[in-house]
C-alpha cells in the first residue's frame, strides 16, 4: 500500500508523540519536526507508510538518543493484557466456533496501537469483540488454508496485542512461528515483549530482522524472507504489516482493525471495522 | 498566544485541506506540503498561529494560483446561516436576557470554521446553544463595558458566522463597526461575505487590512490600528482573533468556542467549551 498525501500530517503527529515520549527536551522535539519537514522532499510516495515510519522513528532514535521510548508503555500494555488472559481464554472456550472466536480476540488486541494515536480502551474492545461485524471476512479461505497447512507463520504487531495473539494461536492446532521486530519501534513487539506475553510457550519466537513498523521484506533478514517464501499460511497482524505486505503474492491472511482513514479507504471499509482479508493463493 | 509544537501537524492538515480545495492537481498539493516542510526551520515559535497561517495560506495561493479556494463554501455557509436567521432572532427575542442570548447565538456561529477541520453541524449547535455551559464567562465585564461604551468595534471571523454576529449586534444597542479581512483567507469573512450576511444593515463594515486568519495588528492597516487603539469596547470572534490578540492590553471581549486542544489548554477550559473572556481594562 503506497503512502498517501493524507499520511503526511499523520507522520508529523507521530513524530511529535514519539519524540515527546523519548525526551523532555522540547528543543529536540522541535528539531525533529524540522528535520522531518526537510525530509519530505526526499520521500517517495511509492514507499509504503512503514518505510517512511522506518525513517522517521530512526530519526527519533538518532536525535533523542533514546532507542526505546515506548518501553514502559509496552510493559504496561502486556501486563494489562495478561490480566485479561483468563477472560479471553474463557470467552473463546465457550464459543460455538472457537477458531472464529480466537480471530475476533486477536483483532480486538489490535486496538493497542500507540502509532495510530487513538486512546486505547482494551476493556471495551474485549466486551464488544464477539458482537462486532466484519467489513471484510475471508474466513473460508483462512480455515481452508489452516487445515491444509503444515505450519503457520504469524507476523506480530504490537506489545500487549501479543497476549491476544496467543489466545488465537492456542486455537490454530498447528506449529506456529511468531515473528517480531528486530529492535524497538513504536510499541511494536520485540522478542522480549513476545516472551513477556508467554508466546514462547505456544510458538517459536523469531525476529523478522526489521526495525520498521511493518514487515517490509527488503528490510527483513534473509532467514525471515526464506521463512516467508516457504510458508503455506501466513497470518499478519495490524496496519503496519498490511501496509508493508498488501502487494505480496504470498498466502497472507491479514487480521486488523481499520484504524485510519487511508487504510480504511484502501480496504474499502468504514473506519473502525474488523477485517480478515486473504491475499495470494 | 504563541504557537505550540502541537500546532505543527495541524498546519500540515490545513495545507492539505486548503490545497485540495484550491486545486485538483495532487502534484501541486504535494509540492505545497514539501514547501511547508522546508519552511518549518524558518518559523519562529514566538509567532502566533495566525502569523504562521498567514504564511501557509499565502503559499497555497501562490502555488495553486487560486486566491479564494473557499469561495463557494463561504457562499453556502452564508446561505445556510441566513436560512436560520428568523429562528435565531426569534430565539433571542423570547429569551429573558436577550443580550446573553445574543452572545450565545454569536458563539454558536463560531462552529462554522473550516480552518479547524471539524465537520460543521450548524443545526445542532443552534438547538443546543441556549443550554450550553460557559467554561469562562466574563459577562459582567461585557455588560458594564457595553453600557459605558460610545461604540463597539466588532472583529469578525468566518463567513456564515457573520449572520450569527448580526443577531448579537442587533442586541447591542450601540453603533457598531464590523471589521473583516482584507482578502480571502480560509473561510474568513471579507467585505463581500459581510454584506451577503446583511451586516451592512446593522453596522459599518470596514476592512482590518489584514489577509491573515486573525487580526494580527502588525499586518492590519493604520486605519484599523487607530480604530482599535481608540475603541472603548472590542468584541473579537473566534480562535484566530484570540490567538492574534490575546496578548493585547486593549479592552477586548473574546467570544469563541474552544475548538482545538492547544487553544483549550491556553484558556484552561475543556475542548468544545463556550468562552466569553474579557481582557484589558
Amino acid at each position: 500500500m503506497k503512502t498517501s498525501l493524507d499520511c503526511i500530517p499523520c507522520f508529523f503527529s507521530q513524530v511529535l508523540r514519539a519524540a515527546r515520549m523519548a525526551t523532555d527536551d522540547e528543543r529536540l522535539v522541535y528539531q525533529l519536526l524540522i528535520e522531518t519537514g526537510a525530509m519530505l522532499k526526499d520521500i517517495s510516495l511509492d514507499s509504503t507508510p512503514p518505510e517512511i515510519g522506518h525513517l522517521i522513528y530512526g530519526k527519533v532514535r538518532e536525535v533523542t538518543g533514546n532507542s526505546d521510548p515506548f518501553h514502559e508503555i509496552k510493559q504496561k500494555s502486556t501486563q494489562e493484557a495478561l490480566a485479561q488472559y483468563d477472560i479471553l481464554v474463557d470467552t473463546v472456550g465457550r464459543a460455538e466456533d472457537r477458531l472464529m472466536a480466537g480471530i475476533r480476540v486477536a483483532i480486538a488486541g489490535n486496538v493497542i496501537d500507540f502509532g495510530a494515536g487513538r486512546s486505547v480502551d482494551m476493556a471495551r474492545e474485549i466486551r464488544e469483540c464477539m458482537g462486532r461485524k466484519f467489513a471484510l471476512c475471508d474466513y473460508d479461505v483462512f480455515r481452508d488454508r489452516l487445515e491444509a497447512s503444515r505450519a503457520v507463520l504469524y507476523v506480530g504487531d504490537n506489545a500487549g496485542e501479543t497476549v491476544f495473539d496467543r489466545v488465537l494461536i492456542e486455537q490454530l492446532g498447528k506449529p506456529v512461528v511468531f515473528a517480531v521486530r528486530e529492535a524497538p519501534v513504536i510499541n511494536d513487539a520485540t522478542y522480549e515483549d513476545a516472551v513477556a506475553a508467554g508466546l514462547d510457550e505456544v510458538a517459536t519466537v523469531v525476529s523478522s530482522g526489521t526495525t520498521a513498523p511493518g514487515a517490509i521484506l527488503s528490510t527483513c533478514s534473509e532467514e525471515f524472507r526464506d521463512l516467508f517464501a516457504g510458508a503455506d499460511m501466513i497470518i499478519a497482524k495490524g496496519q503496519g504489516n498490511y501496509e508493508a505486505l498488501s502487494g505480496s503474492s504470498a498466502p497472507v491472511c491479514f487480521l486488523l482493525k481499520a484504524k485510519c482513514d487511508c487504510l480504511a479507504r484502501h480496504l474499502g471499509v468504514p473506519v473502525g471495522s474488523y477485517v480478515l482479508k486473504a491475499i495470494g493463493k
